[in-house]
């Protein structure tokens, strides 16, 4: 994984600064990547046993129905004209639009005079690359009507549309503060997802490094970490965000969604429990990918340090004796020979010995 | 131990998923490892002199007086329906029989309408494999009546169904709320066997550290670790579980009952604090494992040095004299084998008393 | 990058000390380094469609309207006359002209009687040699005058500059307190630049390390990390300033500058969050670094021994059968040679087999 | 010092388990080590001019005079009767009587209706064996009356017992509160003595890691993590402690005594700051010993790479030259050997010469 | 430097325990080291335009004006009788003379009856055995009248009488409560002298790190981090101190000098973060020191498997053909032995051009 990732990707990066440098605030300027696709917009309608879904491309449906929960749906933030024509019609603040299509923004949650803006990340992870993309999600809740932004064309919330359709749950028969926080829920669960992602990817690292540690495993272990920061970066804004939608006095959200949101917020911190344990877990992996390099080492070294302490010492024995001086006493005798063979076997016992109360072999 | 095994067991994750992702809110979904075994629902009901014990397998049994304090002891989880009739027989919302058979819930005490819903884990620690095994516990009070779900069959709560049947302590002739505190309790105390354990473990470490490490140390320090990471995310949340337990307003829980909250309360900061300080002393055993690793390599290395830098040079010394040059003067004198002989002592004790000099030998 | 940068260059350090030590309270002492250059005032006066900007060299502009918006921009302190003529002109407190001539000040905001002081850092990231300049910025917002003090002749405020020019944004209809807003938000601004530096830094770094890690990558290293340290030091009294620049009760800011000011403050959350994030990366880094050099000795470690494993043994064997024993009856024998070589390869296979086992081929 | 002893000593373990687990609350169990010797109980009286001292083997003194402030101080605390009937006598509660004997308990301050329970650890450190043992006193306050519960028969309360009687201070003109604050007061001083033993220790490493680090070093710095670990344990409770003894609304405790409790938290505080300070220190006497180390290994392998890479390439040379091939045209040469002594001598001070150019040498 | 620095010299330690355990308190000991001067005290008188001057030696000026300000300056504490003699004229509280004389005292103020006891520490920095010596400080504030009490006979307090001489600032002017906040700020002033001099030595050793790391550079990184330490220990008290001194309520404070008393807390908030950012840089050169030696290792290893591991392969190729055996084929060809260089020059190619594959040259 790149560092670039934690933020953004390098194509980004290339194409648009993080932050429009001296530019007055309230300008809309999309920070991501511009992508080349239609942008789609889905409306939504329904109440009670009423059920409608509308496509566009390039522009904005027309409700067909008064008095329905309204839902529009926008997949793609390139269209800044779109986008602020849509926000317009249910009286978004320039603020609000602003930040819909900065997708630098941290995950949060804004009051505005008639409505809530709610910033969150979607994740996705790549377990071959190990890569983590981040997508944003901005979702505007006003009076009966949920606006959705995307980035991507990809449904996030199919099942929440699947839910709405064949009226699973009660969810057809609760308000637009109800599907606000369906929505947020569907990100919500998707967490899991990514977790149970790395924490397989920890396991087969495990593995690996108890089996043989190989010249991938380090910067494996170091994707995860920043996948990990990655993920803990975008949820700790979270726990806050739960408190203020779920405590929020805005009249915009019902009691009976705020129990709810309090359950939405248990999952919030269960989550961000399982990230600060998954980053002790990635930081223990890599004490034990350090310490089974050292202990492998260390056997390499006793391994040269036996052969080499045995054979040296017997080499410059049998050098001795391959020396060519005129006057040399020893070469004459009848067994020096053997005698020379039965010093450097008990040469090798001894050296062998003396290893074995080391505990080295 | 395995990563996985912090959350749940290799089995549950290839049956089920962490969440059933998508689902409206308030679905009963039995999250854990499906037992084939039946369910034992166990009835005791006790009021001063009177005790009764009813066991049922697989369906409720009926309570045969009235008056007497109700305890219901579910053993096994995955049998939704049944569990669904009880809760329903006695008020459970069902939000609170959803978490009761979800059991990737952190341990946590929730308020509801006519009860009290507390949520835990129970731990058991196997000192061969170092694994940690995890069994989630609900404890449902409500108006003279505890229900209490485990998802295993062995019997957590033995010593508290003798205490009733003897009469030991004052059980008996306290309440509902009392025996909800006692079925805490039970399990609390457990922890501290746990810790035991855990302790004799980090001790046999230490001497084998001392000893001499072997190939496995750093992957059973790894192991406890692990384990005490997953203590501490089980027992951290029950702090302010005991302080909501203590503190509650609900009508519920007597003020008797409260002074042995908050003897409780003493023991899960006691077995916090004692996690935290053994996480400390196993990062300690860590770098003492390091450590030495590292001396023993450093002793290696002196070995290997020392052995080579004597013999090395005396190997080149022997080397030169072993050359069959047609003129070298040497070869032909009559004490130069001698001579060699005392150079090359000298340079073996020279190098032994530079390498004492040292403090290598 | 020197260490000493952190505070201030090595120059300012041979010229003055950090403090004027025992200097009684209230003196005005320029504590950076005394650049050559002129000091260059320039005064912008606007007001909705009027706009005028006078540059004096080391005098004080005289203002040619009166009921403008005032904006005096001093670039370069080593005039203490100058400043605090400038100063008593505008009635600022003594303590405030102290501090902004002592460029050593942590980022801070305070209330006098009549103006609010805000002293804050820019930053200035060298990519080639991972040098970080600090420049302190002082800005004096009173009734309708804005006084901002900059250390260098560069034009830290021209975007700002040419928006009161262009009119662009409402800028030029808004009061004083919208402009220091703006200065101030112009300067947070660049922090995003500078982190973007950083981060394609650190980015190229792990690039090296994962290739071939050089003698210079951890100077590198090093260098961010104190870079890091130096934004963190200078950002994160930031959080606090915003809060009582947004919260301040003082009449000089009006509420519809608040709210620009509450964006502020998220982005300088947004900043801080981001160098936490990139500390952590770093270490990261680090280790990865650490581990590549571990990984990178083993290997080199495991060539050694296996060449010499083999090695060293059989220059034993050829050592022994070039001995000159007048009696050695091996030698003599027909096929001896051709059975040496024969137990030597099988020492090679032997070794060889041996090695593949422990995979270290 | 072994880990076990963190909480108490491996005798205990044996014969008692940490929590008397499944016990129903309020039973007195001694969790301690059963000493074999008899318990001793002594009772002074004083009351201004009067003194008197009585001792008792195995039963509770009667007191003498009416109206004088009585101290029970029993060591021992395996007879659980004896020490029921003095609770019993002085309106104990069965819950601080369970606190009492068992030794396992957080250090706390508990009010009790007519008495205040304190319990604080005692400390001794052996610099030999570099253990900390560990002795838990609890003392009870009431109206004129204290009873002071030791494990052990030694006297930790003689400096306290001698001021009573020569009336050194003006302990004797106080009330029994002040005579508990004296007590507690004892006990904390005596781990400053601990305190500076421990630093006498690390100093003492200090010395040894800088002439020459020793196989037994790491285990030494290990223990005294554990014994400041063990400390910061015990002490951490006793800031919030001497909070609560300070603050208490009880009667008990008059505002004359509450001054002397201020100064002895301030003493807390002192010592919570210098077990902090003195971890900081072994973490970084642990760093300076694995950077040694390192230094260490770093210039044991430039000796066995200098040696070896010189004499290495040399012995090759000669043994070209030791070869037996009947066509080797140099070794006819008149001067070929001393050519050849030329050539080696110029590769050693080649060697020589780059070694220096890179400070090995 | 000593790690018993941290606390106080290890002269003191022979000489007095650090705390007379035992004593009650109230009792007056000096804990330092019992220097042999005489004591000194000097009084200072002003007012308007009244100056005087007086020293005395082991005795107590008697003050020769009424109505003026008066500024007692003892130095050497060790003469206890002198100095409860002057506390009691100025009616000190027993426990605040205790505090004077007990220089193991942590920085605090406390408020007594009639007065304000103020204990800071001072420091001096010895660059060349960086060692950082402390002097314990304290300040009696009390109506009209300042004593300070200083261990030593050399004046720290220099400029503060300076400024009263020559009337610099409008020192003159104002009353007692601003003398005993110059003394303050004359000390905290002088921390910012000992942290440059710190990290002036930080710049070096980096130098040196990066330059050749030596054997004593690890133990210069262990000293500065032992005087960081030692720093932190006695600032990190001195924000609250601040913050007690500026919000007092007593009256001896007025209003004017508490505005001084905010500056000079802004300056030990500087210090704070100073000491903490040198804290991390320190740890960051260590970090760097190993990876330094860690890269330098692999460098030698690299070319010590170099030589090996061409040289040692061709030494047994030269060995087999130094073997006297009757029968080998090779050695009578008239190539052989030409041959052989060929291959040996082949086999030297062949490794190195592997070595350079692998980055190792």
């Amino acid at each position: 994984m790149r560092i670039t990732n934690l933020i953004r990707s390098k194509e980004e990066k290339a194409i648009t600064p993080r932050k429009k440098a001296g530019a007055p605030p309230g300008t809309m300027v999309y920070t991501g990547q511009r992508s080349m696709d239609d942008v789609h917009v889905h409306l939504t309608q329904y109440h009670g046993d009423f059920f409608d879904l509308q496509t566009c491309q390039d522009e904005i449906p027309d409700p067909r129905s008064e008095g329905a929960t309204q839902w529009f749906d926008v997949r793609g933030l390139h269209d800044i004209g779109l986008i602020e024509r849509l926000g317009k019609q249910h009286g978004m603040h320039p603020l609000a639009l602003e930040d819909v299509v900065d997708v630098q923004q941290r995950p949060k949650m804004e009051l505005f005079e008639g409505g809530v803006l709610i910033v969150v990340k979607a994740f996705a992870f790549n377990s071959t690359t190990r890569d983590l993309s981040i997508e944003q999600v901005s979702i505007y809740l006003t009076e009966g009507t949920v606006l959705s932004f995307q980035e991507d064309a990809g449904d996030l919330f199919n099942s929440v549309r699947k839910r709405l359709e064949t009226s699973s749950g009660r969810i057809r028969s609760r308000g637009a503060d109800y599907l606000a926080y369906a929505l947020v829920d569907n990100i919500v669960d998707k967490y899991f997802t990514v977790i149970d992602q790395i924490e397989g990817e920890l396991d087969k690292l495990e593995d690996i490094i108890m089996r043989s540690p190989e010249m991938s495993t380090k910067s494996k272990i170091h994707d995860l970490r920043l996948a990990l920061l990655t993920l803990r970066k975008s949820i700790s804004p979270l726990r806050e965000l739960m408190n203020r939608f779920g405590d929020t006095e805005s009249k915009l959200i019902s009691s009976d969604t705020q129990v709810y949101v309090a359950d939405l917020r248990d999952h919030v911190i269960q989550i961000t429990d399982l990230v600060e344990t998954y980053r002790d877990v990635t930081n223990g992996l890599y004490d034990l990918y350090v310490s089974e390099i050292s202990f492998r080492m260390n056997s390499v070294m006793q391994t040269l340090t036996i052969v080499s302490t045995i054979f040296i010492p017997l080499s410059f024995l049998v050098g001795v004796y391959g020396m060519n001086w005129q006057y040399m006493p020893e070469l004459g005798t009848r067994y020096g020979y053997f005698v020379l063979w039965g010093v450097m076997i008990s040469v090798i016992l001894g050296m062998l010995g003396w290893f074995r109360s080391r505990h080295w072999i």
